[in-house]
């Protein structure tokens, strides 16, 4: 395994710097390759490579290389066809439509490319055989717990990789929130076990692909090579290491993908293949020849326009096809070639990192019936995989909208397992930052959760309290630890796949300048060497932090065996009192979260939940671990939740 | 059709005095009735009359009399036949359910209820042939304006019924907001052609059947008769003459509902007949003998129990079984003998008074299983008939949940065509209210409307800018003229059935005590004699009322033969520079809707709506009438609404 992985790592980086030498192959490949020297005379290839074995057995390869178009493709490769050329506005791109067979062997086969007048150009393409089954692509769902991490400031695992000359961002710089610190893969692959001992069964980080942008690319989401790995994150092998590492950990990893954007760095937004390959393409277009003007046309962000059965074509226009920032060149995957690419891109990498999920970044910015397309093709080719959408969106009507089964009045399906779930986020924010009352309060949480009939699977929502983007949980709840706790314990409880952003363990916090990015994403405590404190090892922690830490071990750990959370039955009753309780019940196991919002304590007769059957039962507090009768009357002694459980072996 | 009237109208009376006199009979019935002599000699029996040629063909009676339980029905009449007699809990009740076959003829016949040595008590009963087909009873649509009074405050038509010695609330006081004002029936009637030249085509007066309340009978939703009109607001004749004097004008009637519960003085209140005829009617019961029990039981008001799948059985019956308030006994439609006597009764109001349409108060309140049955029955019967129901919630999903069409995950259908919207209604007054921003100000009534793609049939809401239980729109929008015109004008250009409260017209307003419930429904002037001010005549009005008057009316009469507006397509334009544009289209007629939140004066550039195909038309402004041809600019020059059509001449 290592050694293909090896061997397959040096492949892709000869591909990618047209490196002609030859790679050491494997025996087979060897005995499939036997008639050719390897060649690598254009420019870009890509995908890179690919595999037999899918279901979907054609392959549209995007040639990048001065005058190409003049050239003529031809490939002799038992099983493997050229069903059509396309050239494209630019005379420096092809687009060959190959038909793989389903009994085509695994191995490397030239394209040639010729030309009257000219030596023939030489491009060895490699076929792979899959490593596992269609099937053991598990995707993330509700019996896991993800952990979200902004790579550059989680962990500088590898020091030597921080600069890099040869890109438009060349320095670090730690005091600069907007700059970037360091963090990489090794940062992430280092800690698995810091992850996986705190309860988290996956995890998520932010893009890791090439952002050679000349500023802020440290987030990641300005991309400028689909098929790269930025190298200040590492290597192609760093990131398959990390996967294998977790895979044998039993932890998922989720890549976080881009559909609607790329970097205004991106390679081909110099040469750009067709008239339409971007949307706003001929106003980039002037814009670069001509300053006056102005560029881009920046999105509407006017989402409802995706659903509003009386949007005007315009502003679907205006939502659809403007930029996302100015930055980000919106691409437009109504061009069936950006769409292939895009699909193709996907499938590659969850093929070649063996991936468990992806998260889609800015669900609704693309052309929706293309995001269809891709998650059914993706869906198509790995039946147990997981989506996750991100439509910041406070509005269930728009997130049921977006969820596989979802009876749409349109007609439309998108094929997405798991729409990210802002609504209830919202929900659980404002009830325990205001105040009790008939209306507001613990009720906007009950509320909130009340809303799942409309879904077609709320348990397939992913959930969580923040993320990258917005002022973190400990902020926004106004540095209530109590409220912290319960928001948390609550988040982990629900019929929902949890996500949880790093730090939060820590109390991590953004008081300073709530809701700015760049102090969102800070460094992890002990993520750097001679950091002061280190929330690994919880040297310097101050006693909450520490806390806070074992708080969402215990529950996180318990989470992860619990039948009832992940799959169980779901009964809350009305906030009453400033008290709101919640169970989730399957067989034998019962799990009770109970939020109590009296700053005193107050006698909680428990007659009201006789239903739930407790009478006689011993529960376990899961986070003192005291055990005892389920009583008549329950006193809960201070403001915050409790978890009790009837597993109490 | 009038003698018919008035010999029905007499029949009634009769039954429900239980008088024994004989009554005028038209032809037929003398035919069929030779061998009986009419005698009541029953307390009651309802419903009092009952029709052939129903879909379903069977009836049930309750007889209401002491010792009743004791006695043998017999009936011998070709047709009917007494299928079961059920005794209740107290022995003054039996329901008999009959069979009446489709062969019957119209006819009397007599109910004989035989004891042993005693004598018989004889009931006649009659059968009346339907004076209308089934589909003629055509309710009201998205074409219709619907035009809601408060009858005890629009005017006193007749003073003659003010005051009756024989009911708990004996007084009428003007000076008192919550005391009885004399408005009635004869009220509206005498005011159908102010009401029909408003532009309205419709009415919806707030309950009138009997409400024999101690205080506060003015609203009309504490009945304590299901079968009788108020005699405060006139007789059965009465109403029957303003159905069909509303008829005749092409107006439709919408009769006031209440399925939820009683007033606590209805007379089934002393003599419960069953066990469970009422929730809670242990307590209630108690209570009658004990002071010191504490009755009732009020509802939770907790309405998304009806759809979370997560709500437990405690909090459903909180909510559904509790009462509305402690004066309004909670029917437990669960007890099917309440069941079929509710939707009986609805099938005898609309028979009888040739309904148009039904509006259900506090719809999520009852059994909704029940709920489902009761429009299910109506509908069956009255295949185009109407019915809009209340559910005072801005959440769309549960809006979309009552809609008949809408797939819910529970499978539950409603039946019910018209829920309420006010959500949108909300957004509405928000959208005015709010500055303008990205997330605030028209923004927001737009997204309102963008939600319409989760309704089954949007175009069936019924929607507001108010009604009898909130805030009058004009205090809502702080006193701003513009933005009422502008709410008023948009809600007429929705696609929607349209509501509106009397007096919005005149700008009534509840400044002085901001939603106080006796405030909103104040007295219409010129509605009493020697009002200071007249709306009928327009007498004594302000300038802005006369003007509001006149703005309404000319939306209104637009409106009633605009088939856009009726039933054409619908386009809405993202709000820009704080300015929102509506279309409506059909075929040639085009409606254009602007709102101009801006107090000075802006150019609008009317490029962005280019799709809408109106370069080179001419159109007129429906309020002043001007005519000019599409421009590449429109001044708005100031704030408010301005609606335009195609349709000029």
């Amino acid at each position: 395994m290592k050694k293909s992985i090896t061997l397959y790592f040096l492949c892709v980086m000869a591909l990618n710097s047209s490196c002609q030498k030859q790679n050491p192959m494997t025996i087979e490949q060897v005995e499939t390759a036997l008639i050719t020297t390897e060649r690598h005379d254009l420019n870009r290839v890509e995908p890179p490579n690919w595999w037999i074995g899918f279901k979907n057995t054609s392959l549209q390869l995007l040639i990048h290389h001065p005058e190409i178009s003049k050239t003529h493709p031809e490939i002799s490769y038992a099983g493997v066809s050229i069903k059509q050329v396309h050239k494209a506005n630019s005379p420096n791109y092809l687009f060959i439509d190959l038909e793989i067979s389903k009994n085509t062997k695994p191995g490397t086969f030239n394209i040639i490319f010729k030309q009257e007048n000219h030596e023939d150009l030489v491009y060895t393409y490699t076929l792979k055989s899959r490593e596992q089954p269609a099937e053991d692509y598990v995707g993330f769902n509700s019996s896991d717990a993800v952990y979200l991490i902004t790579p550059d400031r989680f962990s500088n695992g590898d020091p030597s990789n921080d600069i890099h000359e040869t890109l438009l961002e060349k320095t670090i710089d730690r005091s600069n929130n907007y700059a970037r610190h360091g963090g990489d893969i090794q940062g992430i692959t280092n800690h698995l076990d810091y992850i996986q001992d705190l309860g988290f069964t996956a995890i998520w980080p932010c893009p890791l692909l090439m952002n050679d942008m000349s500023q802020g690319s440290y987030h990641g989401y300005a991309m400028t090579d689909f098929y790269l790995i930025d190298p200040r994150f590492g290597t192609l092998e760093n990131y398959l290491e990390l996967s294998s590492k977790m895979s044998k950990k039993g932890m998922k990893l989720i890549m976080d993908h881009v559909a609607n954007h790329c970097g205004v760095e991106h390679w081909w937004m110099k040469d750009l293949p067709f008239k339409d390959w971007i949307n706003h393409q001929d106003i980039f277009e002037k814009s670069e020849k001509d300053q006056d003007v102005k560029n881009p046309i920046i999105t509407s962000h006017r989402r409802t326009t995706n659903q509003d059965q009386y949007a005007s074509e315009i502003d679907k226009k205006a939502m659809n096809e403007g930029w996302f920032v100015s930055a980000m060149p919106d691409l437009n995957q109504r061009n069936p070639f950006m769409a292939k690419y895009t699909i193709q891109n996907s499938i590659w990498w969850i093929e070649t990192a063996k991936l468990s999920g992806i998260r889609q970044d800015t669900y609704p910015y693309p052309d929706k019936n293309f995001m269809s397309t891709w998650a059914g093709e993706i869906m198509n080719e790995y039946p147990n995989f997981s989506i996750v959408g991100e439509e910041w969106t406070t509005n269930p009507l728009l997130i049921a909208y977006w969820q596989q089964g979802h009876q749409n009045k349109d007609g439309y399906n998108s094929n997405l397992k798991s729409p990210m779930d802002f609504a209830m986020q919202d929900q659980i924010v404002k009830g325990l930052n205001n105040d009790e009352s008939f209306s507001t309060g613990l009720i906007e949480i009950y509320k909130g959760l009340a809303n799942d009939f409309a879904y077609a699977k709320p348990e397939d929502l992913m959930v969580f309290v923040d993320n990258h983007d917005m002022s973190r949980i400990f902020t926004q709840l106004k540095g209530d630890v109590a409220n912290t706790k319960a928001a948390l314990s609550y988040l982990l409880m629900l019929p929902r796949i949890p996500q949880i952003y790093y730090g939060t363990e820590i109390l991590m916090h953004d008081f300073d300048h709530p809701g700015d990015h760049g102090l969102i994403r800070s460094d992890f405590p002990g993520g750097w060497e001679g950091d002061s404190a280190n929330a690994f090892t919880t040297e310097g922690l101050t006693d909450a932090q520490k806390d806070m830490q074992i708080y969402l071990k215990k529950i996180l750990n318990y989470r992860k065996t619990s039948k009832a959370i992940h799959e169980g039955k779901t009964i809350h009753f009305a906030p009453e009192d400033g008290v709101y309780a919640l169970f989730r019940v399957l067989e034998e196991e019962t799990v009770v979260h109970i939020i109590n919002k009296n700053e005193n304590g107050i006698q909680l007769n428990t007659q009201r939940f006789d239903e739930m059957g407790l009478k006689g039962k011993t529960l376990k507090n899961i986070i003192n671990e005291q055990q005892f009768d389920w009583p008549e009357s329950l006193f809960l002694q201070e403001k915050g939740s409790i978890i009790l459980s009837t597993k109490t072996d």
